[in-house]
């Protein structure tokens, strides 16, 4: 089998603080190319103002009517910051108490799984199916002209694939026992009260914005949005901020404003919720604008996730649990294509200092995803309804 | 009689933007030595790193036994600000619609009251009674250093006034229809909650202190501190400030604090008030930290209250409203010596661009002074119990 841990320390020697261009897709292309890929690099958003993202779609195609998997993820980082005991772009080998670990910024988030999928497409025959590589420059920044690019690249050149797996660092204490089926949506939501300036010493020559600003919060917090469903935990409102600026002592200020955040499962939409938090809003004498930065996705448990969970347990003997915690990801993005679940390494030291993968699970990582596309291409069941 | 309104012209001509010194002090001395005043200047707060302050006390002792009454008030005025129609430390008269009116900061607060009050010495028989001058160049500003320096060198010297007056401007509409028998007092509280930092995402490993914030809040918007009393209007709490600064949408915030006001009626004392905002804060997971600018006073009608009002009907025909709203004032501190009552000008463009006042009322205040000093040195009632 082809060495994945020598394709992931290739990765990690390209310095690719998000947004990534350049030296780290070169390596990539390198790895891809000689195993069939028709490989094909774009960048996206300079002229807008925006950083510019590069993002790279690798197709090989099986025959006529194959089963089309996709392995997505990202090859930008988030910064390294500072106390490393080795420098963070020069992957180093060392001796761990479970066996060796390398260490190096994008161990495990996610150049590693990124390394294994590569080691993976070399050990799939060609002709079992079409196998692509959805890899964006931009994840860990706005995501804006990341992986949304690649979805309009994709749809464009009409290669929509029927499953996608992501190797985003979804295991918490050992490989495998834990893959993301999906994840919750977020909305930020920004309130405001305009209220009139005044001095204190006469309240009715001025209309006091924070009281309307704090019955409007107390009523945010005091909503349930739901008691979570079979597979998300409960929907969750948290208030952020709240800004007045009145250094004054004597006076009433003229406006308060706030900010929440929503992280809400699969029964909400943004939009109903930010519809929702508006009308509360406006009942008390506020306005509310939001963002919406993702929608939840549910993929759910079925074909695919058990195809996947068999590969793990025929790898490791673990079963793994089917999660929908924590952040969002861009599978966010990626479902609007096809189911799509996340699978990767432990993700303990993502985004820390002194970040590292176990050697030993880059290959047993590596022999999961040959598993799943074995499989995918084999199983033409009901998985891709 | 002497010119009213060339005194309040020189002492105008002097800039004194608080804390004032100096030459309008010199102003005043000069005009108080020539009618018996033995004039007793000096400097408080220079060394405390604070600015330095100068104040003024002068005394024209009466004969052994005889009353003595106070004029207070202070030379300092605030920042003249910009869009004047005329040099704001020029005093220039000017026709108007209802007479001539002298324009200059301090026309009305309260340089135009002093005026009045050295012209009413002027009239007032030296042998009639003690009469002194308490000026302070702090009044606009910290406050720190001024009229409270002022009463600690009054009791010093063992020259404890019977009665004071005070010169700031209580008129409304017409010189003479308000008086000041009473300040609602004033405390400033800053609550505090500290929370635990975390991810939103993971809410269960935070501790968001908004909601403490907001609940502790609510709660204090809804009090009632009382319905007001005879000579006071209710107490009132206004939330003046809130500030979390999280910049993060994705973060819940480690602290939130606010600021609040309370203008508070004789019923309540500022450390009372404190100690109950505190345990309202303690009861949702905070802390307050008060501030007591100052406490409320009251000198309940009687015969001070009447000698004035029969001074004002007696030069205008106005029956003056005994009144306890608006701001703070150095009342505050002088209702420590004995019974005050404030008395001055039209206040409607004090602190303002083109503060200005009719030169009539400036000889109208002079008499109504003048009354006021005649009636406490011939009647020798009650009303210095
Ligand atoms: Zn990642
Ligand atoms: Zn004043």
């Amino acid at each position: 089998m082809t060495d994945v841990v020598e394709l992931a320390e290739r990765l990690i020697a390209c310095p690719s603080v998000t947004p990534a261009s350049g030296p780290v897709f070169d390596a990539l292309e390198a790895m891809l190319a000689p195993l069939g890929f028709e490989v094909d690099r774009f960048i996206a958003g300079a002229g807008d103002g925006d950083d510019a993202v590069e993002n790279l779609l690798a197709i090989r195609r099986g025959p006529a009517g194959s089963r089309h998997l996709a392995f997505a993820g990202h090859l930008d980082v988030v910064p390294p910051g500072e106390g490393w005991a080795s420098a963070p772009f020069a992957p180093e080998r060392r001796p761990g108490p479970g066996g060796e670990v390398l260490y190096g910024r994008g161990a495990v988030d996610m150049k590693g799984a990124i390394a294994a999928m590569v080691a993976a497409a070399a050990e799939v025959p060609a002709a079992a199916g079409t196998l692509s590589f959805v890899i964006t420059g931009d994840e860990e920044g706005p995501a804006v002209h990341g992986t949304r690019a690649l979805i309009e690249r994709i749809r464009a050149r009409g290669e929509v694939p029927d499953l996608c797996l992501v190797g985003e660092p979804t295991s918490v204490h050992r490989l495998g026992d834990t893959i993301k089926i999906g994840r919750r949506g977020s909305v930020n939501i920004f309130l405001e009260v305009a209220g009139t300036q005044g001095h204190v010493a006469y309240p009715h020559l001025a209309d006091n914005p924070i009281p309307k600003l704090v019955a409007m919060l107390a009523e945010l917090d005091a909503l349930v949005l739901d008691e979570g469903t079979e597979w998300f935990q409960p929907s969750n409102l948290e208030a952020t901020d709240i800004t007045v600026g009145n250094p004054a002592h004597n006076v009433i200020p003229a406006r308060a404003s706030a900010r929440i955040s929503i992280r809400f499962n699969a029964l909400h939409t943004g939009a109903e919720l930010a519809k929702r938090v508006d009308a509360i809003a406006r009942r008390h004498g506020g306005s509310a604008q939001a963002i919406v930065s993702g929608e939840a996705f549910l993929t759910p448990p079925g074909d695919f996730s058990a195809l996947i969970a068999d590969a793990i347990a025929a790898e490791t003997g673990i079963i793994a649990e089917l999660s929908t915690t924590g952040g969002t990801s861009d599978a966010r993005f990626l479902k609007h294509l096809c189911p799509v679940i996340e699978c990767g390494l432990v993700n303990a030291t993502m985004h820390k200092c002194d970040e590292a993968v176990a050697v030993e699970d880059l290959a047993v990582l590596a022999r999961i995803y040959t598993r799943v596309a074995n499989a995918v291409f084999k199983d033409v069941g009901e998985m891709v309804a």
